[in-house]
């Protein structure tokens, strides 16, 4: 018999139809049980005589499948039920449940949830999130592709960091050391130069930061893009602010239960988002908000702050932050003047998500940027070479995945938008 | 003014464009320049006059744009060429290529062409390659989004490995040894557990193997998939036929130029991929072509030479092989009484393309088979703990992204259907 999904029922009132999910709440009565199921696409009350169908040693969680008719009703959950007429037991949860995940939120501390992963994500909101950000990715992927990138796969490991050395993993590679690649940074750049032009990818990266804060995580999905041809950074601010335009209005659109249930909304994002220098931003930081210590970046209560101001006095939850100084940003960013670069941030709520700019693509100017870097050009000869050869004005920008999930769906604790974290402390499940 | 590409032109015949790319070709002749200039989207011929225009200096790709009339032509490239206005160099390409590009192929053998990774895959054809993977890969997200799957991402950085400890990368993960990945086998599993039911990942795995063949890659792509809910093998054999389907009838909408530049046949896959049973292959194998020496998995010999029987026999590119001993497969494979399992790969063109299979869900007959396999079900808890409350009967397969590149491309070594290898001499670029 075919197996209707939960969300497919409404339209077979009366009909007899098979389902199967996971036995998500047991209520027994004197003469009556419901039980709640839940699939991927939501949940359903069941109702059963508890003498036609033996229910004993059913643990919450267990794995059934049910023939039933679907019938009006009143409960909570929905405007229809299911009358079992069989039951077949397909996996019988062995044990209780280490937590509770049926009521509003999946039980316990961050931890404790990330300790029992596989039971957290069955709680309702929790997998919401996962769905969300599938989505979010997809709709990166789409919108790329109708702007003629082509998606790119690069290694994770190599021969050096693309930013100086500092905060890499090692691999032992055979008889070599190697790296986990922090970004992709050189690489796309290399295939903007090879012929790509456009180039995009979705891949982890890692960060051996030995900090351990709300919004860092060792590994993490990096959504980059990379273009040539362009003017400025301007033009990847614009590609960046039609890009979420399409990301936010798929996941509204696709996504409405998820948002529903996760109580989220999707930003409007209109015609502009707002930029400011940082130097304006860090003046305002004084100005308004006493936070005077800052000069050359901002620090956490900096970005919230600004993007408080942004939220109270620009109407938006978005912020480009441009004009970095050369001292802050990497040796392959462009300079604008003497202390300035082409470069921006893009805060969400006040946390930056995206770190972006335009590249040096002048071979001299790369290797006197290094030097005035304190690198040492021959440690990068692979990248160099690239500019040797022909290369265009180029740009590109870089989304932190659990980041932009965190900040849509309102979470404070990125762990809380990532599968399987890996943080200081943490390497499993 | 607005630049466009080259594949623009045809409609613009007798206007001004204003287009950029790199110089792929020079021929001088006495009163009159030919340049093929070379972007994203294909080469035109552009024709100057070379006492209006300097091009002294100008090596091949250098990067250009021209300000010029669009007319009508009799070249070797097109029926259209472009008279050149006004050229400007962007990028002077500062040596000469260290290999040529712009003959049928790029120059040389693939270790020099590796080595000149940006520059090789300038060459039209090799760029090709990878405008196709990326449109394989963007079909296979778009198909199984349609079938309800979810995009999921899984660390790379592991505790344990999912094939029982051999041929793992190291890691120094803080203070303690990790691994990288060998396959999102393990966690797929449990996220089908967790309640998305069927997932998918996109996404890189570590093999350390020592061996250095042209059919192996160190690190690689693959094309994960994993759902719940199925009666066999037969489930997962299904949804790959209609994946590939969906896969290659996008290429082939998409991609007409890149197959017409790399001559290359799409297969057609009918209502129905022929599959044999290892057992019969073998036997095959002997009576037919007097391969004698194969008790329980092909070599790569038997590999190709099945795959010839198919073609000729079978009339099929693709054949399934199904029902591997247990001996020969992991852990978490479902047996298929005492000697099988319910498992199967995919030869394409006489080389394996995916191996997959049903899973055993239920907790005992998983610790079980672990000591049948000789290992300590301890040093698999946070998988197995997975099967304690409540799994369905599920399966799915990996498809090794770039192995099925070469197979449709007809690449006889996997680096030439990877954009930077890893293999046991290789990190670099």
């Amino acid at each position: 018999m075919k197996r209707y999904l939960i969300s497919e029922l409404k339209s077979k009132m009366e009909e007899e139809v098979f389902i199967s999910g996971w036995v998500h709440k047991i209520r027994k009565l004197s003469k009556i049980t419901f039980l709640v199921l839940r699939d991927r696409s939501g949940l359903i009350q069941l109702v059963l005589d508890p003498k036609l169908h033996d229910i004993k040693g059913l643990k919450l969680e267990s794995v059934i499948s049910v023939k039933g008719l679907v019938k009006g009703s009143d409960n909570k959950i929905s405007d229809i039920e299911v009358q079992v007429l069989d039951l077949h037991v397909i996996s019988y949860a062995l044990e209780d449940l280490p937590i509770s995940i049926n009521g509003d939120q999946a039980e316990g501390n961050i931890d404790t949830r990330l300790n029992n992963r596989v039971i957290s994500l069955r709680n309702p909101k929790t997998n919401a999130i996962f769905n969300v950000q599938s989505v979010l990715v997809q709709g990166f992927i789409e919108f790329l592709k109708s702007e003629d990138f082509t998606q790119v796969f690069t290694p994770k490991i190599v021969a050096e960091g693309a930013e100086g050395g500092t905060a890499l993993f090692t691999v032992k590679y055979f008889e070599k050391i190697a790296y986990l690649a922090q970004s992709p940074q050189f690489y796309k750049q290399m295939l903007v130069g090879a012929g790509f032009e456009r180039v995009f990818e979705v891949g982890q990266v890692y960060r051996a930061e030995e900090h351990n804060t709300l919004r860092h995580l060792n590994e993490y999905v990096s959504l980059d893009l990379e273009m040539g041809f362009i003017d400025d950074e301007i033009d990847i601010m614009e590609m960046e602010r039609k890009l979420l335009i399409y990301m936010f209005s798929k996941v509204k659109s696709e996504c409405g239960n998820q948002l529903q249930l996760l109580d989220a909304d999707i930003p409007v994002i209109g015609s502009n988002i707002p930029a400011l220098r940082l130097s304006e931003a860090i003046e305002i930081l004084k100005l308004k908000y006493g936070k005077t210590e800052l000069s050359t970046d901002l620090d956490p209560e900096g970005e919230r702050l600004i993007g408080d101001y942004a939220k109270e006095f620009l109407n938006s939850d978005l912020l480009f932050l441009t004009h970095y100084p050369r001292s802050k940003r990497p040796m392959y960013t462009m300079p604008c003047g003497e202390e300035l670069t082409h470069s921006f941030d893009l805060l969400y709520n006040g946390l930056e998500i995206t770190t972006g700019g335009q590249r040096i693509h002048n071979y001299q100017m790369l290797i006197d940027n290094m030097i005035y870097k304190g690198l040492n050009p021959d440690n990068y000869t692979g990248y160099l070479d690239t500019f040797k050869f022909g290369m265009m004005p180029h740009g590109g920008l870089a989304i932190g995945l659990e980041r932009l999930t965190a900040q849509l769906l309102g979470f404070k604790n990125v762990r809380d938008t990532t599968l399987f974290p890996r943080d200081r402390e943490r390497m499993t499940p």
